[in-house]
Parts: C-alpha cells; sequence; structure tokens
C-alpha cells in the first residue's frame, strides 16, 4: 500500500472512531432522558456506567490524531480535519459529563415523589440528540448547510430552557416543597442546554473546516457590517 | 536566521499570546465578580465589551498554530505543545462565557435589592482566579505540580458551590420573595464552578502534555490497580 493510501485509510478509521464516540455519547443523553423519565434507577447506574468507555475513547482518539499529525505531517484540509477533530472528542467527551449530571439528578428526584410530567425536559433531549447526530455527520461528510441547521436548533433549545425556567420558578413560588426537586430539574435542564452549546461549538468547527472562514463569534456578520 | 531558531521564536510568540488571552480572561473573571459585588452597572457594561476581544485572540491564536502545525511540521514535545494551545485557546474562550453569563446575572440582581452580603461567592471567585492564572503559568513552564495544584482547587471550588447552593435553597424555603434572586446567585455559582472546571481540563491537559501519561480520568489510577 502506497504512503498515501495508507494514510487515507487512517483518516478513515479515524472518521469511524469519531462516529463511533458521538454514538455512544447520544446514546447516553438518550438513556440518561429515559431513566429520568421512568425514574428507572436500574437504568441511571448501566448509563453512569458509560462513561469510563467515553472516557476511554477520548483517550483514543486523541493518540490517534496525534500519531497522525506526527507521521503523516498532513496539510491544508487534512491537517484541519485531524485538529478539529481533537477538539470535537473533548466536546463529546463533555457532553458525556453532562449526561452523568443528569442520572445524579435523577438519582435523586427518585427519592421523592414526581414533581410535574416531563414534557419540555424529553422534548429538548430529543433536539439535543438530533444536534449530537448531525453534527457529526455534518463533520465527516464535511457538510457545512447539516452544520448550520445544528446552530440554528440551539435557539430553540436555549427558548425550552427559558420555558423550563419560567415554569419552575412559578412552581417554587407557589409551593416552597417543590424547591428542592424544581431546582434539580433547572440543573437537567441546563445540562441539555449544555450539551446543545457543545453541539454547537462542534458544528461552528464544521464549517470553519468547510468553508474555511470563521462564523463563530459572527466575525462574519461584523464584516459584512464593515463591508455596509 | 535559521529554521530552528525562527520556529523557537513562533513558539514564544504563541506562548505569549497565550499568556495574554490568559490574563484578559482573568481580568474578566476578576471585574465581572466586582461589579456583581459592588452592583455597578457600568463596570457590568466594560466587562461585557471584553467578549468580542477574547473571542478575536482565540480566532488568531488557532490560525498561529495551524500556521505553525502547517509550516513547520513540529514533533514530539512542539507537536504536543501546539495542539494542547488549540484546546486551551477553546477553555479560556468558554471561561470568557462563563464570566459574561455572570455578567447577565449582575443586570438583573441590580434591579432588585441584594438578596444577602456576598461573602462565598468572592471567595469563590477569587480561587478561581488562581486557577487560571496558575494554570497557564504552568502549561508555559512545564509545571506538572503546578498543574496538579490547580487539579487540587477545584475540589474546593466545588464544596464552596454545594455550601452556596444549600444555603441558597435554605432562603427561598423561607422566603418564597428571594426564590428568583436566589436562583440568578446559584447560577452565577454555578458559572464559577464551572470556569474551574475548564482550569481543571487544562491543567490535565498540561499534566499529561509533561509527563506524557494521561491522568485525565484517573486512567493511572485504574493502570496501579490492575498492576497491584
Amino acid at each position: 500500500m502506497t504512503a498515501e493510501r495508507k494514510f487515507q485509510t487512517e483518516l478513515e478509521n479515524l472518521k469511524e472512531s469519531l462516529l463511533k464516540m458521538a454514538a455512544l455519547v447520544e446514546e447516553t443523553i438518550r438513556d440518561a432522558i429515559l431513566a429520568l423519565v421512568n425514574r428507572d434507577s436500574e437504568l441511571i447506574s448501566k448509563t453512569m456506567a458509560k462513561e469510563d468507555k467515553i472516557n476511554t475513547m477520548e483517550i483514543e482518539i486523541d493518540e490517534m490524531c496525534l500519531k497522525l499529525l506526527a507521521l503523516r505531517q498532513p496539510m491544508a484540509v487534512d491537517l484541519r480535519f485531524i485538529t478539529s477533530a481533537m477538539k470535537i472528542i473533548t466536546d463529546l467527551e463533555r457532553m458525556g459529563d453532562q449526561a452523568i449530571n443528569i442520572c445524579e439528578r435523577a438519582v435523586s428526584l427518585n427519592e421523592e415523589p414526581q414533581l410535574k410530567p416531563y414534557i419540555d425536559v424529553p422534548r429538548m433531549a430529543e433536539i439535543v440528540q438530533s444536534m449530537v447526530r448531525d453534527v457529526l455527520d455534518a463533520f465527516v461528510h464535511q457538510d457545512s448547510k447539516l452544520a448550520r441547521s445544528v446552530c440554528e436548533r440551539d435557539d430553540i433549545v436555549d427558548g425550552l430552557n427559558d420555558q423550563v425556567f419560567r415554569e419552575l420558578l412559578t412552581f417554587m413560588i407557589s409551593d416552597p416543597k417543590t424547591i428542592t426537586r424544581a431546582v434539580h430539574l433547572m440543573i437537567v435542564s441546563r445540562c441539555l442546554e449544555r450539551i446543545a452549546d457543545h453541539a454547537t461549538n462542534v458544528a461552528e468547527d464544521v464549517i470553519f473546516m468547510v468553508e474555511a472562514r470563521v462564523i463563530k463569534h459572527h466575525a462574519d456578520e461584523k464584516e459584512e457590517k464593515e463591508k455596509a
């Protein structure tokens, strides 16, 4: 096999590993919410046990990237792909951390009667999962349009988070006995919002990589304003 | 100048830029808390205006790193230094975001009378600032001992955050009129805790870089257990 073909195979392996890690993180988020909604203590334990696997994958992929950088000395597009991969796995690992935080809150919430039927939180979780799935697809297929749709969904999640906060505040004010549970639920909602933020960070990296321009921090908007 | 000496100068420039960015982030955290404690609306606006500068620095340093990787094709220690720098600026930028979140909460808190004298929050902020300062020093001087001390301080911050949460819960339960303000303060406390988490992430990277072993996720503890 030529060095170039070997390098392409290694890049393919890297992509596959990233997708596997993303699938595991997505599954962890899904199960954390399922466990919360169904008050399923067994599923909470099972889900929390996934943290180790996610951490191991992060370390393995990081080493894979370092080896590629050192041995293949890639240029331009490939260089940006590999350095982006190194940032993305950090985000994925932190999304996993947030899912574990949700499990911890579920443990506390399960000790008391349910405050209210959960409606907005599962809705948020569904959108957040779609963001994680799509942003990794966008990364491996270099699809900046899909990445932009992920950024747009972040606003929906932020809106739902505000809605959950306001509703829970009303609960707390009308009945102080609900305060502890409401605070736990606020934190669950905030964890989902943080996962969406991580997905958005990755989406911005993808767009940067594909279009080689920085939409991060709305630098593009500023440029346009300056031009006008 | 030889290529090697030029490369060394570029690495020095990279270190200096990182330190400058860290100093700006540290200053932003300090001012956000000062503005909160002194209910100083002018300082809130001034501090929020720093977000743009932090974002610009992140983009500039990221490009600096990519150029170094592409043109100098560094090996081993230098390679790890540059890829770590790329991860660190992401953490620094997110610390800045958290400081801005604190400012936003300070705006809301200033609209109502002060809930209580702030004691634990400024204490947390002081520790968090020392973590940001020291972790960057640890990075540029490759000092894994200092990096470890940063990791240790994370536990103190977590403890203070729990303490603040419990105290605010007591306020909320005894007087529902305090709930909105208490929730804002809980979020301020959580923002500081998140900044400490980012500093700890960087510290783990530094230790990994220096000792070329992964203490992240306590992988070392596991190894030792397996050996025993």
